[in-house]
Formats: structure tokens, sequence, C-alpha cells
């Protein structure tokens, strides 16, 4: 894969001389990264293009190339790639549709294209992808516009949806492939790299369809002894799983099985579109879950039910807290006050000020043999006018030197953002849009534990 | 409830000389809020209150009140009750915590207050109440700041958590009401405001327990005949009814059994915190789906998948498009293309520009009989440098004007609130953060079209 990950060299087949808006121009792209290597544009119709010097083919390139780019109509595909195979280019992205995502004729080219790659030793990308992404390279084979970030975050995908959207999904994309309809190189070789990879620290996969399903199984159970992977497989419903086959040319497959599969080869689940971002950055930041009894630390009782109803929900439950932690709020509660978990803060707020009642509380819970997680409750206002009310310093004081148990914190309010901000900023607690998602995602880190202990049995 | 929600004057016991940050200072809210009627402190420590002439005590009060505000220790609150009873106050409200949400002898008293409401024919909200919030009459009684909106989203809640967080919830409040723990009036007198009120058009409700179920159903379900209702019950696991016991004082009942009757009456029900938000903005805004088969209109296959999945996991199902819609699209496409539903754009989009191909499908599926909604996916950039792939002039464009069928749409890339913006701002289409939320609000529209069409019959 460093061929198509960190190349030296490429060749970009199919350039077009047009530039700027909706010309789609993927060099452009790679020059707006910054890319050190060196890129030879083929185009027989130009000279330069973007100020490099444009050869006719491949084969007039007068130095090695470690990766060639072709971005054609789908009928003059195979012949450059014959060109690249006899020029002996090891790595081939292929940027055009209309193959196995298409019509008979795009399936009979895709099989030849993976039959040439087979007997030339080379390795093909795609067809039908918009190829790679290497922030830690400077390297993009994308010809849509992508954020440069240098995330500890791989991701492998089976539409360029994962790349453009990145927001919407991992957050961030440090390195990314995708496999489009996997005509040659699958999932199996893209988790064999990003496993290794040192500056990968969580995998996070989009999963149409899974040619080897058993070479890539037990691949996956030894990655995820190392890094967390969470799968977010597509195709679930029937008319999914027609769009799939009609999209990358997978096989969606047994939904039921590909998902009780995976989890137990390690790797974590998800059933929605919007779980991936909490997903990774709660793995990427918070220690595991490793028993399932919560505390709910709150300042507003309403709150704390909604909380204890996700909890149960998400297969956790309520901490009976110590002694000890009950009496770090009595003391500052009215005396009528009930205190139990949920541990309503509200009225000891309102005499004492947040930051010492919340600060003092969270404290207790992460020092409390009782608990396993905290899941924090408060409210985000214009902390120019209610500076008083804002939580953020009282947690960072608390949290950010004990990380033997995770914390999730939920905002309510118009200020969250900025409040989020200030508390994520440690990298030790992680904010979420909704009660739900925080209690999920603290199932996640349990599931995660779980895994990893069995592993070590 | 006019004495509670626009009063002409009101008093206000209790009220601390202290104001600014940390104060929680009620009048100093209410004055912010611009109200217009008479404002008479009660604090017998001082003469005048921002301005205004303190008096002792309510019966000093040379003049008829409407409303009384009562924030003070709880063994206070009683007396004070009596005294607005004896001075022919029709309303009161009880900030002051440490009722039925505390111990027994905060239950006593809050049997004591409602003894002396049916009494004397005196109406009680609350106690632990941040009150009301009318904001077409620049009144409320919080003493939590915010946010001064004409909205037409009516509140009935048992936390000061809806108002202040109102932002994750109804997203905005016109009108709202926070029962507490609803020692006199409940859900049924809230309701029956808000129902017949004309600036509310959507009733949102949060609700630990229902003391009178019988009367609020019936009610429930002549007024769901004029007007959506959104219910989130809270209290569902075991764990959370015994926080709601605590908390309101509340008596969660059987979760499935609420469930089913508040269906049944024509409510919308909730199941997760977060899903409120998408609820009142889809049914202000939208037309009902009158049947279950979607168009997925998509620039993104792997998007079409997801949707599709999302569609079936709710209920609804893909439309077999119309000959007509298909060609729509063929003819800008490459002839190798598969065209069928979720409908790919992406080919067309690179070639013929995202207006023109988008705008025009949308029309046809608009137009199609076989299509009873769309759920359009298109990209979000940064439109200085990607203007060309802004899909909100195509979208408004075709679906301005007709208004028969729901349009939900899916944007990802790092710019969606700017376009999710012009294409909300037509109260036309609504954008969501998740395919998941898109499909399942349309098939809130469809469950609010089954109950009316029941109704009629």
């Amino acid at each position: 894969m460093n061929h198509f990950m960190e190349p030296r060299s490429v060749a970009i087949i199919g350039i077009s001389r047009r530039t700027g808006p909706g010309s789609y121009n993927l060099m452009e792209n790679l020059l707006y990264y910054g890319f050190k290597g060196k890129i030879f544009p083929i185009n027989p119709q130009a000279k330069k293009i973007l100020g490099f010097q444009a050869y006719p083919s491949i084969k007039e390139i007068p130095e090695p190339v470690d990766l060639a780019v072709i971005s054609l109509p789908r009928e003059l595909v195979i012949p450059n790639i014959r060109d690249c195979a006899a020029s002996r280019v090891k790595a081939v992205i292929v940027v055009s549709q209309g193959f196995a995502d298409a019509d008979d004729k795009g399936k009979a080219l895709q099989y030849e294209m993976t039959a040439i790659a087979r007997e030339n030793g080379l390795r093909i990308l795609g067809p039908n992808t918009l190829g790679v992404v290497n922030n830690f390279h400077n390297f993009t084979t994308s010809f849509m516009p992508l954020n440069k970030e240098e995330a500890p975050v791989g991701m492998i995908c089976q539409s360029g949806l994962f790349f453009v959207g990145a927001r919407n999904f991992t957050g961030k994309i440090g390195k990314g492939i995708d496999i489009g309809n996997a005509c040659d190189i699958g999932f199996y070789e893209c988790l064999q790299y990003l496993g290794q990879d040192p500056d990968t620290k969580i995998i996070a996969i989009h999963m149409e369809g899974l040619a080897q399903p058993k070479e890539f199984l037990s691949l996956a159970s030894r990655v995820a002894g190392e890094k967390p992977i969470v799968v977010f497989k597509t195709g679930q419903s029937a008319a999914g799983a027609r769009a799939a086959a009609s999209h990358s040319g997978s096989m969606a497959g047994d939904y039921d099985i590909y998902r009780s599969a995976l989890k137990r080869a390690g790797c974590l689940f998800l059933d929605e579109d919007g779980q991936m971002g909490d997903a990774v950055t709660t793995l990427l930041h918070q220690p595991l879950l490793k028993g399932k009894r919560i505390a709910v630390i709150t300042i507003t009782g309403a709150g704390g039910i909604i909380a204890s109803d996700a909890l149960e929900r998400n297969g956790l439950e309520l901490a009976h807290l110590s002694k000890e932690t009950i009496l770090s709020v009595a003391e500052l509660s009215p005396e009528w006050m009930p205190l139990g978990n949920p541990l309503d803060l509200w009225p000891a707020v309102m005499k004492h000020g947040i930051q010492k009642v919340y600060g003092r509380t969270l404290k207790a819970a992460l020092a409390d043999p009782d608990v396993d997680g905290i899941l924090c409750i408060s409210v985000a206002l214009d902390t120019r006018k209610f500076g008083f009310l804002d939580v953020s310093e009282g947690l960072n004081e608390s949290a950010s030197t004990e990380r033997r148990k995770p914390v999730v914190v939920w905002l309510y309010g118009p200020n969250r953002s900025e409040i989020a901000g200030r508390i994520e900023r440690e990298k030790r607690m992680t904010c979420y849009e909704t009660i739900e998602r925080a209690a999920w995602s603290l199932a996640l880190l349990r599931e995660r534990h779980r895994f990893l202990e069995k592993c070590a049995t």
C-alpha cells in the first residue's frame, strides 16, 4: 500500500487542461495539498499543465513512476492500464466510473482490469473511487476538496462521501482509502496497512460488501487487539442491498451475519449514520469503561431522569454511590434535598457556585470505588453574562489529572460550542449532542473493554 | 390560565435586593423582557427594588394583583399563599423547591398548598418551577435567562431544562409552562390553554407523570385533531421512574401503557432526547406524508444506500419512480449509468451542473404520481470556492411553489449551516443532522397524516 499512500512520483493520466471551479481537476487539488513528490501529467493534447511538463503517454516518462491515477472515459481505461503495466508502474488508481457499478459491459471491463493486475503484479485501487488521502504526506488523489488535518484516524470506505463528508462521519481523517468497486485492493489490504501504521490510532470502516470475509475477519480480530476498529455496514435493508449492488457492485450479504461476525472479531458495529463521529472521538480520548456502574451528576433533575432512561437502554446502570460521594454534595445542599444517583446539584450550585460544587462532586465520583464511569449534565450560557454558571473550569480541574474512568458530558442551552470546546480542550472529557449519545458512547467504551479483556485471557 | 400567561399586574414575593450575576433575580429578567404590566416587588427589608416601590406584604398593595410569584424558603411559602388568598390574588406561581420533590415534610407542605388552592378558588402553578414564559406578551417568571422569540411553539414541561435548553429540544418556544410538581395546575389546564391559543401552532410536552390520565387523553385527542402534539415521556426505566419520583414527585407509571395511550390519542411520541427539535421543525414546515413511497435523490450512491436502510427502518419504502422521472435524469447521464431509486445524479451533475440537474429531478419527483415524499442528499462546501456545487437555489426553485409533498434534505461536508440556512429560508424544506433523522421525520409526517385521516372518517 505504500505506493498508494506515500508515492514518490505520480502520473496523472487523463488530466484536463481545465482548472478552477467545476473542472474537478485532481492535480490542482494535489498541488494545493503541497505534495512534495514528482508529478507527471499525461495528456496527448497538452505541453504543460499547471506549470508541469505534460507527456503524451505514461510510456514517455523517462523515469520510474510509483503510482498512476487514471481518470478517463471507461473505454480508454484498459489500454492505459496495459501501458502502466508495460512501464512497470506498481500501483494504479482508477477514478473513472462505469464498471461493476454500471452495466454488463462495465462488469466485463472491470473483470479484465482485475486480470491484468493479477498477470502483471500490478495493484489497482478502484475503479469508481476518489482514491486516497494521506495528510501525513501532503498527498491526495481526490478531485473533491478535503480538509487537511493530521488526525490519528484512518478511514477505509467504498465512497468519497466519507472523505468529503468527514465532518459528518469520523470528524477528521488522517489517512483514508476509498476502495470503490474494489476490483483488486480490498478491505484486507487497507486494514493491514492502517493496522501497522504508527500514525493511525483508530480505524473507521464504511462497508457495502466484503469479498473475502474469512481473511478479513481473522486480520480484524488481530488488529482490534491493538487499535479500535469501528464499522458502519450499509445495505442492511433489501432496498439498500439492491442499491449497493448498483453503487459499488457489492454483494451486501446478510446484515445480521455480518453484524455478529464483525462484532465477534472485535469490531465496534454502528447501526446508524451519525454514530461514527461520537465513536471516534470517544475511543480516541476516553479511558475504557471497566464496569457498568455510572454516576450521573446533574444540575437538572429532569436531565438526570432522561440520563437514567438512556443508560438503561444502552445496557448500563446507575451506580450506588458511596457515602463519601453523597456527603460531598449533602454538606452543600439544603437538608431536605434528597440525594442519590442521579446526583442533583442544583440547590447546592445556587448557594455555593457551580465551579466549587461541580468540581468537588466530580472528584468524589472519580474516587468512588462503586463508580465505573461518569455522565455529567450542565448548562451552557453566554459566558459574558453568566460566567458564574460556566462548568468548564470546575470539570477540567477535577478530571484532567485522573484518567482511569470515562467522563462524558452533555450541555444544554444556547452556548454549547464554546463551553464544550473548553471542556474538550484537555482531551480528557467529551461532549455530546444528546444525552442518548453520551450514554451510547459509554456503552461503546464498555464493549471495547470487554473485547480487550477477552483477548487477554 | 390567562392570569398566569398574560397578567396585567404581578407581585414578586421574596424578591432579593441582590441583582446581577449569580443573584438569579427573576424581576431583573422580567424587566429585561420588557413586560408592560405593573410590577410589585414584595420584600419587608426593602423600600425600592430595581427602581420599583417595594411592599412589605402582598396585603399592602393598594390595587388588585393578577399573579403572585413566590420565591421563598419553603417554610415561608404557605403563610404567603394564605395572604395571597386573603388579598384575592387569583393565580400564584411557587418557584421554591423542597416540596413533593423533597422529604415527607415537603410532601405535607405541598398537600396543604393544594388544599388552600381548592378552598379559596386560587390556582397554583408549581411548586418547583421556573413558571411561565410568554414571548407574545413580553412576560416570564424565569430566573434563568431565556431566548425571546415569537415562535408558534407551545411547551408544557416539568422542568426548566426545556426553557433554558430550548435550543436542545423544541428549538424555540413562543409560550411555555413549567408545571413543576403540579400541585394544582397540571397538563390538562395547560393543554386546554395552548390548544385554544391562536399563537400556538404546535404543542410539545415533557412529561414525567400524569395525574389525571383519562381527562388529559380525551382532551389531547380533541386538540390533536387541530394541532400536532409531541410528547417526550421520561422515566421509562425503573431507575428513571425512581428519579422522577424524587424530582417532581411524579409517578412515572408504566411506560408502555403511556406510550400506547398517548399515541392512540393522536400524540406523536418521542423515544429519545434530540428528537423533539426535528419533530417540531418538520411538523411546522412540511406538508404531511400521504403514502409511504419515498424518492431518494442523491449525488452519492453510498448516501442513497444509507437512506434506503433508514427509510425501511422507519417503516417507509422506496418508490417505483415513473418513467418520466427516470427519463429526466437519464437524458443528462452517461448511457451506462444504472438509474432507479435511489436516483444517483452524480455523473449528470459533473457534466451539467448541480442546479440544473437537481432542480429538474426534484421537479419530476414532485410531479411523479408514484412518489409521496422526497429525501434529498447533497454536498455543502465552501460557497466562495465551490459555489457551482451549491444545491440550494436549484432546490428552492423547484420546491418552493409546490407544497403537496414533504421534501427533507441531508447535507454532508464542512459548510452545512450556510447551505441549510438558505434551503430552510423558504420554510418549505427542512435539513437534518443525519439521514436517519431525515427518514424518521418523514415517518412522523406519515403518522400525523394517518391520525388525521382516522379523525376524518
